[in-house]
């Protein structure tokens, strides 16, 4: 049969996955935790399973935590949304921006990306028929240059994807950002996709969302996810918050997509959100800390540690390592290091040149991250 | 914004429980049963979530489950199929459905439904840019004329959805008609989609199935539930069987659409597929008991009841007590005699002039059956 994605392989979480578990390495590759999640919510959502519904949801989510999830976004961000027709329940962030690009492209619709960009959005705009343009980030700080951004807009664009804290650079956006995107799309009819999954792991001031802007988030589809802000990405529970009329359009698409995403873990998800004290500064320090544990013990080598202001990533430049490119160096450090990481070129549609780039991640025990840093000290 | 699915509204379940919530009428709308699971299931789901793994499975599905639906199926119908490269694990019947119809439609392809077709076939096969082509069967049989069906198939004729045991008619086909099927589509480059989710649940012989048929499911993409064959509708797992070449195309669909499911109800639905007894002789018996408590309930009321050889669907013909169309003989029926049932004209893009007929769902404790037959038995 003749593919509609040609271009798509098995993506490089599960390859580097994979090869990590074949090999015996140190996973610093895919994103996820090496630990347990709060026992609370195990115990909640094990109760939930045992006394509770293992039936459908609404298409839209578990009315009690569309409600927590308007709560944490009222304290969070000020920002009054209305949970019965703005919040929709998805099966992980992926669904929701899979959902949303799907409602919104038609053929011929062009939609920017900012490159390095996560590899979940293009196969969706491709399939759609939609078309992407693509501005180009750069090490060490991937600022965007919103003049260069403003002349990329034609009146095909349709949509803009914005991801802040940024998977896999760690960099994210300020107040002025928000602003100057605004300022470059507000006369025209084209909407944004904010991939907030990183939302509160940041490690300055609270993170920038577009939650907290009224002309902006009149125009967008907000993504979050439980799996980042409570260590399970495996429940696969994740929202979008939008306004009436683009949620009616996602929602077309989640109903016969997923129809609904798992009940119990759901149910367990709402009781957490509304017994919980405040823990999401908490979060920002838990994961800061790894960081700098990481950073730290990465001090003396021969990598150069990029700036890191978000996420469970961190970057390292490997010139003064290695000559090969970012894929083969990645393959050599499990080979022959015995650690598992992410090549960053796989997430530009041209990367520059002379960047020579790899991403970690942090989200593992203490002792993991020593024992790769040790490892990584030795080059 | 301009919508991708205009025709698309909140789907008839939704409307229906919601309906039936609202008003107090007994549920027997949507299809999802009102009794709890196996609780030596949702122990094992619940020890896998308080020690297990809560992080991302491979995207194709925990292994261990994978192997287990491939003894499953050997067990069942004497096919190998290869766990590695034949088995995804999908987000429910629905992500499976709606992958492979996007992996597999072009834009132009015509797509052969039989009518009444679940809701949710057309919008993937409209999104993609596909044609429906319809078979109307009609009651009280609903059998196929493979002739007519043969004079449907063009050039661009790409896939043929079928579905036994048939939501909503609980009509079963033969080994005739996937023979007949068989010997329509095999000098053309047709594939098939087989949606068999209620394959266990089945009242007569053994339910037909791709499975057992070489030819066929060469070509074919064969989808099944654990929300039916293990009552927890709710935990939205799934999951697909197609030769390599399908399922690697359907795989680039998966990996962006919810790249994985969720791992601890993977895990438990694995270890409880490796340790149950052979379980689906005594799942359609439970069944065939809930259809018979139904009926006999009905079988002095105006209700005409149609057969009913699998799912857990019992269509009644209510010429003999209203004139109303069915969307408003179920609306009326929520109303005034606190039942809910689900239209079946919403099913069919074409529904036959004179039918009448609504479906209930008998997957309900024997007292919420009785208590509903009574209520209708009084018209
Ligand atoms: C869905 S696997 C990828 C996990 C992730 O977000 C990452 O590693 O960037
Ligand atoms: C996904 S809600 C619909 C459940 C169902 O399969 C039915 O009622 O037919």
């Amino acid at each position: 049969i003749s593919s509609k994605l040609p271009a798509v392989g098995t993506n490089i979480f599960s390859k580097m996955s994979a090869l990590a578990a074949e090999k015996g390495a140190i996973n610093l590759s895919q994103g996820f935790p090496d630990f347990k999640p709060d026992e609370r919510l195990l115990t909640r959502a094990s109760n939930a399973l045992l006394e509770g519904n293992n039936q459908y949801s609404p298409m839209t989510g578990l009315p009690v935590l569309r409600d927590a999830i308007a709560s944490l976004i009222a304290r969070h961000y000020g920002r009054q949304v209305d949970s019965a027709e703005e919040v929709t329940v998805t099966s992980g962030a992926s669904e929701a921006i899979f959902d949303a690009i799907t409602a919104l492209i038609q053929p011929g619709d062009e939609v920017v990306l900012f490159d390095p960009a996560y590899d979940l959005y293009e196969p969706a705009i491709t399939l759609a028929g939609g078309v992407c343009q693509r501005m180009t980030l750069t090490a060490p700080d991937f600022r965007p240059d919103w003049q260069a951004f403003a002349s990329l807009l034609t009146e095909n664009t349709r949509l803009v994807i914005i991801n802040t804290p940024h998977n896999p650079t760690g960099s994210c956006w300020t107040e002025d950002d928000l602003a100057s995107l605004w300022q470059a799309i507000k006369s025209q009819d084209i909407y944004v996709l904010s991939d907030e999954v990183y939302e509160f792991i940041h490690f300055g001031e609270q993170a920038v969302s577009v939650h907290k802007h009224p002309e902006l988030r009149a125009r967008s589809f907000v993504v979050s996810s439980f799996g980042k802000s409570f260590h399970l990405t495996g429940w696969k529970v994740g929202y979008v918050v939008a306004p009436t009329e683009l949620t009616a359009e996602l929602r077309k698409l989640h109903q016969y997509v997923t129809f609904c995403t798992a009940t119990p873990l759901q149910q367990a998800l709402a009781e957490h959100l509304q017994e919980i004290p405040e823990s999401s500064a908490e979060l920002a320090m838990f994961y800061q800390r790894k960081r700098d544990v990481l950073r730290n013990a990465l001090a003396n080598s021969r990598f150069t540690l990029l700036p890191c202001d978000g996420t469970y990533f961190q970057l390292l430049d490997y010139s003064a390592v290695s000559d090969l490119d970012d894929v083969a160096f990645c393959e050599w450090l499990i080979d022959e290091v015995g650690v598992a990481a992410i090549p960053v070129s796989v997430f530009y549609q041209q990367a520059p040149q002379d960047q020579r780039l790899i991403r970690l991640c942090f989200a593992k025990e203490e002792h993991t991250l020593l024992e790769a840093a040790q490892k990584l000290s030795r080059l």
